[in-house]
């Protein structure tokens, strides 16, 4: 299969400049990119050609921290404290949670996320082979994260929950990988997490985390333990081989330091941590000491959306109001974390841009709409006005899976949603 | 022209609970509410009839601060302090414009408002002349603001154009009314503010103005007055006949007091205050106090869009981080300010719900989206998880003009973007 992408703006993301050209696609890979004026290029040889009517191709968003299956949940519990939130209605609605429904959960996140030019996500959730085999059926890039914790020992149950689902899963499929992962620091023992580390020195493979959410959990960590979080693994030996801490909103100058060292990334879910109240990352800093940033939705339970676009705006805004300066953070910076650094954090680098022998992972945004007029400058639009309903379609793999509002999968999208509203009515009258 | 709306759910915000029905529309105004099970409804004599899919219909939201033409300036100028902003970029690029050019450019404003769901939105700009035109031809329901300015003597020119602007367009057309306003404290002498309390006395007709944005304005009027922006203008009676103030993001609680007391409404944008930062807005203790509370987007050229759900959701989950709390405002009270709050501020109780006699301004909301599912609770996923890719229709006065992403107004799209493009590349090539 063949396919070429014609009469378009590129934003590669392999340079900073907005190109007119086009893409030609062969199966899962790019093979060209052709910038207008080129000569020798041909119309022929295409099992497809679409005309992008002048609108913007650009790479599809990486999410690197998502708990997708959790749609069930999206406003099921609102306005709530952290605590009572997870205590009284997260928690006792996950327990009657059943394996299957995880797989019709996951594909409903999954046309959220196509609805929002999301082409890969990082999902921390139970049953990860329902993960898997939603975005298999569907199309769907996934790199599943080890969600292991645990405060008493013994460990060992958890150690082997780990090592199997990472010889089952990594690099296990051209749409999934696997990651080495746990909870938190504050639900995980001392011994659960030298046995994490030593797995890392084993495999030589990065490891994942919710890190630093909350002051409180900051302060707890600092009581157990003397160290904050980021210490605190630090002395684990949990950062050798790389990773990323989730959310990281409360960091000393100390942890910051040690972040940039062992090549730590940030994964940053603004809404999630302004619907729960939990603060705002100091994201200038990080980006000034040159610490990797990229972006996360969360789960839908928490904010409640899977909006990338929503994301990437809060990450630009946010830091204008905590540094009370309208400077903070451009566009272009919020642009490579959402796409670049999101594909080189999940260790995908050849989903990084549009360039030839990159994976086909790219989306198209409808330039022809009033939010995106006049083209002042696009990447601004892309941050500061920009919306899902300027996805025009979400390309994954070379395969188009969504385009002008219609879902190319293999189940229709109201099946879905019918079988999600049975599952959450099931669940909540059990209660 | 009889419409009949049917198999929807219905928000009517006169009450809270979502009902399924049906509202039939006769000319410009509901004719009919119908409760599914009512007896004795017909499906005759209707000129069109809409199956709504089992989606929401609710009341169109209102804009109650914004400068429409500014769409030119998007992306403009953007990461910049507001002094910088305002003066190296903003004021030399307006200084170019043209009064025809406000005409197209607020008819791009009103292609984003009809997308975003907005059915009516409060003007100040300048040529309201054109602002109106532009409204009137496109079917777009407007009230236009006051904006003058001076800081010197005389203010003769200022107060007459007031007037003849008022007498011009006050109640001047269905879709077109006016109302007394005043750029802000800082931009108007002593001598011209009392003129338009006078002026409100002649007419007893409420006043609307920029106040409190910044906390160097409140400062400022300080040093100037001894008094906050908010108690100057009540000492010299601009607060006698009611209004609203734009922003007020820095007020005292003897400034809460006087708002109160007088019912002036606060009109909070929180995307411009969030992008220039400025603040976040008390609004939290607005609400417990019971002073009004409406949305505004501000000009597309500090926010940089014209949209309402991210308005909404902003309004709501910035007051979880400003007072620490997960619990702080809820979406049935953000949806309260963004229609019928909204309605009674600019003067129009006639457009505040879905009711017989109301006007027909309403909205239809597709829930059948992937960030709409499951439907825990409507009016949740609105605020969290809602965007303007779920407005399936936009009705003004009974005629529908933005349906399923297709605009049925006298100009094509294209068009106003071509042109809207040319002026501001005529601009930027002169500055």
């Amino acid at each position: 299969m063949r396919i070429r992408l014609y009469n378009a703006r590129l934003l590669t993301m392999t340079q900073k400049e907005i190109v007119e050209g086009e893409v030609w696609i062969r199966e899962d890979t790019i093979e060209q990119v052709i910038v207008k004026g080129t000569d020798g290029y041909t119309t022929e040889g295409f099992d497809q050609q679409i005309d992008c009517e002048k609108n913007l191709l650009l790479p599809g968003f990486k999410n690197c921290h998502a708990h997708g299956p959790m749609t069930f949940l999206r406003s099921f519990a609102d306005d709530l404290p952290l605590q009572e939130w997870l205590n009284q209605k997260i928690f006792p609605a996950e327990a009657k949670l059943r394996e299957e429904d995880v797989y019709i959960l996951m594909q409903l996140a999954i046309l959220e996320y196509l609805q929002s030019g999301i082409t890969t996500s990082f999902e921390m959730y139970f049953y990860p082979e329902q993960i898997a085999q939603a975005c298999k059926d569907l199309g769907f890039r996934v790199v599943l994260s080890g969600t292991v914790f645990g405060l008493e020992e013994p460990v060992t149950e958890a150690v082997d929950t780990l090592c199997r689902d990472y010889e089952r899963f990594h690099e296990s499929h051209p749409l999934v990988d696997y990651r080495l992962g746990f909870h938190s620091e504050y639900s995980c023992c001392k011994a659960l997490l030298e046995e994490i580390a030593k797995l890392s020195r084993q495999y030589q493979a990065p490891v994942y985390m919710h890190n630093s959410e909350t002051e409180k959990e900051v302060k707890d960590c600092m009581n157990r333990h003397g160290m904050t979080p980021v210490q605190f693994m630090d002395s684990l030996g949990l950062f050798e081989f790389g990773g990323a801490g989730h959310h990281l909103v409360y960091t000393t100058a100390e942890d910051r330091r040690i972040l940039k060292e062992k090549g730590i990334y940030v994964v940053t879910n603004p809404a999630s941590n302004l619907k729960l109240a939990s603060g705002i990352a100091p994201i200038r800093e990080y980006l000034e000491q040159g610490i990797g940033v990229a972006i996360g939705t969360d789960g839908p339970a928490s904010n409640n959306s899977l909006n990338f676009f929503k994301e990437m705006y809060l990450t630009a805004t946010l830091q204008k109001i905590r540094y009370q300066d309208a400077a903070a953070v451009a566009p272009w910076d919020i642009l490579k974390m959402a796409t670049v650094n999101g594909a080189h954090l999940l260790g995908l680098p050849f989903c990084d841009g549009i360039a030839p022998g990159r994976q086909a992972d790219l989306i198209q945004i409808d330039l022809q709409k009033p939010n995106m007029q006049p083209l002042n400058h696009v990447p601004d639009n892309l941050i500061y006005s920009g919306s899902i309903d300027n996805v025009r379609m979400t390309m994954i793999a070379g395969r188009i899976l969504y385009q002008d509002g219609i879902y190319h999968t293999s189940v229709e999208p109201i099946r879905i949603y019918e079988s999600a509203n049975r599952i959450i009515r099931r669940i909540a009258g059990s209660l």
